[in-house]
């Protein structure tokens, strides 16, 4: 492992040397790493995302912003980052349902794309379709901040003991 | 945005106070940044996944390191890096077969989880089933270091014209 | 191409030798292939299966009884007609949106089973989530007769030109 | 339920009536209800189908001809029917691959079209990805008679208690 002088370098190395994306994605890791560190989020990659979360009865729903940082190639959002979205508020919203001794953890998804990720946010609505005992099955709905519809997912989830 | 003191300072205090875990999440995406801005990677996610690729006849196979940064909330590798890999890895390969003035669009995808994505690396064997002028249909394996399968993907491509 | 008297000799033959489930099926598959003819059905599938349709705004309804001929080793609904209701209903639909000189062929489907195929009759609940120039996205969800979800469904279709 | 010869009147309206698909469909189905009836196929959609069977290793490979009966509107196999052969492949492998007291029963399907399903048959192979004690992941790719990948799936089923 580097030292800390090593890394400070680094990070000066970038700031001196990074493109506007460049240092708009070293802030956003930064205060991600920040945030996971402080409990605002429970994952390195939903940190990064800056997802929000919102309960509303039937749905849950998870918000988050496009950033540079989520472009694929071509310059609009990674499908990876949309199917890692509808993951995510998929397998949330099960576990905020299931006994605390248990965990859902994703046993298949698929997801459509309908239209590019572009604009300011992403904001995804997931559902559940069935719960089980063993097993659950959902869909996510992700929409840009026009409405038009983006991506269009369904998952199954194993609900498995919780390691103590 | 924040000014260049701040961003150090940021950086100094995820290095004061931060796990070890932090400081190697820390770590690799500066590396990553770096990576990216001198062109080993065409993609911030893909930079700080740490993505190897090697063509290898009828297959893709790109390869990334398990790392923290990776875990999700019970301590595997998040389904939605799994997928991230999956994806890339069929669309980075049809890419490459298809003439310069298109580019492939993931049109959909799906994922089995087979196996926890736990140990080393994870290694993605992606191969086309279908490739016309408009679309393509592609299959991904991923496998751990022992040979186990973890994930099998299956995803469709359209062939759009590329922007000058 | 057997005789009429050897047809007739067969269906004399389940008549007199099968259970009453065999007799069920025959009665089914006659009036379905009388049907066909008459142009109540446009393939054989649907006219065995019995398949009612009913537009209602957003929705293409389609029910199918459920009899014997449905059933799988279990004695549920096999799968295969679940899929194939969803299939139908979706494609039904997007033909029903697109100018007559296109045709909806279906690209690739998925579906998700979330409850036994058991009861008097299946209806199915197709939407379109996305209808481009070339390609369109559905889904399907489809109950039993107590509002039970049996499956979800989602799939694309390329539109193409019809054949003359 | 219709007597015995009102039965046969409607077997004899089709065929004066009916066009040469119609007396291919009636015959077909006739000699489907007469093998299940003989145990040859245990369900109609099989019998209907014709499917043969061959175990080849780490392959059960289901075969089915292709005829009138399978056409949808354009006159290619309706992908409902290449969904079934899929599902009934993967799921007649897994079935002989789990304890008796045990029966497979498919949670989710996936099926990509890769090519219209034309010519003389349809061959399914399929594999088994994963077998647990609980569930199983398998694929399935189907050609037709010139080798051409008509079709892709991938399937999960929950290993069940068979009920007595």
């Amino acid at each position: 492992m580097e030292t800390v002088d090593q890394l400070l370098e680094k990070a000066k190395g970038i700031i001196e040397n990074g493109s506007n994306e460049d240092m708009n994605v070293l802030k956003q890791v930064l205060d991600g790493i920040d945030g996971k560190r402080r409990g605002k989020y429970n994952t390195y990659i939903t940190a990064f995302m800056e997802t929000e979360i919102e309960e509303n009865g039937a749905q849950l729903v998870m918000t988050i912003p496009i950033t540079p940082f989520l472009a694929n190639t071509v310059d609009i959002v990674h499908g990876g980052f949309t199917a890692t979205l509808a993951d995510t508020a998929m397998g949330t919203f099960v576990n905020r349902k299931i006994p605390d001794d248990k965990v859902a953890v994703t046993s298949e998804m698929k997801i459509n794309y309908t239209a590019p990720g572009v604009g300011e946010f992403l904001k995804c609505r997931a559902e559940i379709l069935h719960l089980g005992t063993k097993t659950s099955v959902t869909e996510a709905k992700i929409y840009n901040e026009n409405g038009t519809l983006v991506a269009a997912a369904t998952g199954s989830f194993y609900l498995v003991p919780r390691k103590a």
